[in-house]
């Protein structure tokens, strides 16, 4: 039996999973991210986890595949990154870095990328081989997969789709600088800002006016039938199903995952994406399945440790 | 010595080139496309051709390493193409078909896929693996190329770009039959809307009231410095822009080459296109070279070939 790890790297903790060739989970668990000194301790702590994990349950080297590390910034596919300011990191030549600490073959890649890696390995996206996954948290992330593997980019930068144009009049600037990023609508506070701009104008009685309002209130005030929070939810999909009409003219995807915070209200967000998405959608790209993410926060393990397994 | 055969099939004849496995052309014809009968001799007739030549130059099978044809409609990876109205075809399993004509291997991909390869191969990309090819014809076309392959997606319609949708407030109509998208604004035919739509309101003297106005002779004009038309050049690169930067936080290509009748022109289209590309494009896809296609018409055969001598 051989074995390899599967991490994420997160600005708070890092997610670690000890993986079996064939895919079973055999253990996780998580280490602090110590972001201190410009990250310099971070990959040092990774390693010696990776060690204490070996130690306890008695693997030799020869037996262990590799680690997959799923980094917050930019990685080119010669697993250098660019600079990411959650860890502290600038440039670093993460894969080598990796390799030389552990004595193991390393693979890295963004922490967008890794989960739709995963979840394409046994997620939402099972079975499929061309898969976009969109992470819609605090901001919006996305992931390419293509013929069954990550597409990096030149600069790292493919898949960053939360900062697609969906609107060139928005007078509204987005934390990039520019003005009509998909972030600003589809993300959970862009939801928000969504709800807040309709409120002002808005007479109709609604339970949004009732409490704070954030993302997860306007998707179950939808579940309630809230006319006003459906019309926001219209929006929020009319912006998404836009960013994706053209990315599907790009690179053509069989399946789209949906995933991060806002996902967690469920199946009711699809209709409000497939919708737009199939009136500009063109004629080749139509055939399109939407589905929610599964793996939740073991996304980035799954897809780091398929990095591995995937060589 | 090892041989290969380029096809580039056409709705009113077929290229075809004979080449080195190294990559010289040592031979290139054309053939008539018969596109009666839903165009089913086109097949037999590039195969009985491919055969003539190899009598000609006393080829035999052994050293010939196969076939590469590109097709105008959509391909899937398996080499079936799903329908061609220029063609007559309707569903065909091309690959196979020219595989049971010829006893060799054949290898089929879409035209303007195989073109943005070609370039990549032995035109503007040269030495790139990421590229973009955007085609500026009577329509828009594009071919994605990731890490030296062409991306054919799910159902053939990857680098579709055409109709990527970059004005959401348009009213005419599309020949897709939606509306904004990339097509009415930076084809030859879009590039003439967007200037006739400014003469009905402009006042100054320019030379495209002078005659019929064409996309060279607005580009013609820009060159005279005729101050009319450098504002419909700029509308066009404004739209174009647009397009590029949100496909570059999809896939962040190295390079975009810029191909078909309108980028005859030459070089004082790039920075009508570049300068609204670098107001959009995100920090991680800024450093994007524009240039020029090289191959002109060759692009099709010398893109098909090296669909045969990638494998």
């Amino acid at each position: 039996m051989k074995y390899c790890f599967g991490v994420d790297v997160g600005g708070t903790s890092v997610k670690m999973g000890l993986f079996t060739e064939s895919g079973e989970i055999l253990d996780k668990w998580e280490i602090v991210t110590r972001t201190e000194n410009k990250g310099e301790g971070i990959l040092p702590d990774i390693s010696a986890a990776i060690f204490n994990k070996m130690q306890e349950r008695q693997l030799d080297k020869s037996v262990v595949l590799g680690v997959g590390v799923g980094v917050p910034g930019p990685v080119t596919e010669d697993g250098t990154v660019s600079g990411t300011p959650n860890l502290g990191w600038e440039y670093k030549d993460a894969k080598k870095e990796m390799e030389s600490l552990t004595g193991m073959k390393a693979w890295i890649a963004n922490d967008a990328n890794v989960a739709a890696l995963g979840e394409m390995w046994k997620g939402g996206g099972l079975g499929e081989k061309n898969l976009v996954m969109i992470t819609l948290g605090t901001g919006v992330g996305g992931g390419v997969v293509l013929g069954g593997r990550i597409v990096p980019g030149s600069h790292g930068a493919a898949g960053e789709i939360g900062h697609i144009c969906v609107n060139y009049e928005e007078t509204d600037v987005c934390g990039c600088g520019g003005s009509g990023c998909l972030e600003q609508y589809a993300s959970a506070t862009g939801i928000v800002r969504l709800a807040k701009r309709k409120l002002e104008k808005e007479k109709r009685d609604t339970v949004l006016r009732k409490e704070s309002v954030t993302a997860k209130a306007v998707f179950d005030a939808v579940k309630e039938g809230d006319a006003v929070a459906v019309e926001v939810a219209e929006e929020f999909g009319r912006y998404l199903g836009r960013a994706l009409a053209n990315l599907a003219l790009v690179v053509d995807p069989t399946v789209f995952v949906i995933g991060g915070g806002v996902s967690k209200a469920g199946e009711v967000l699809i209709p409000f994406i497939q919708k737009p998405y199939l009136e500009r959608a063109g004629f080749g790209t139509k055939d399109v399945r939407f589905t929610l993410a599964t793996l939740g926060n073991d996304a980035g393990i799954c897809g780091s440790a398929k990095l591995v397994l995937s060589k």
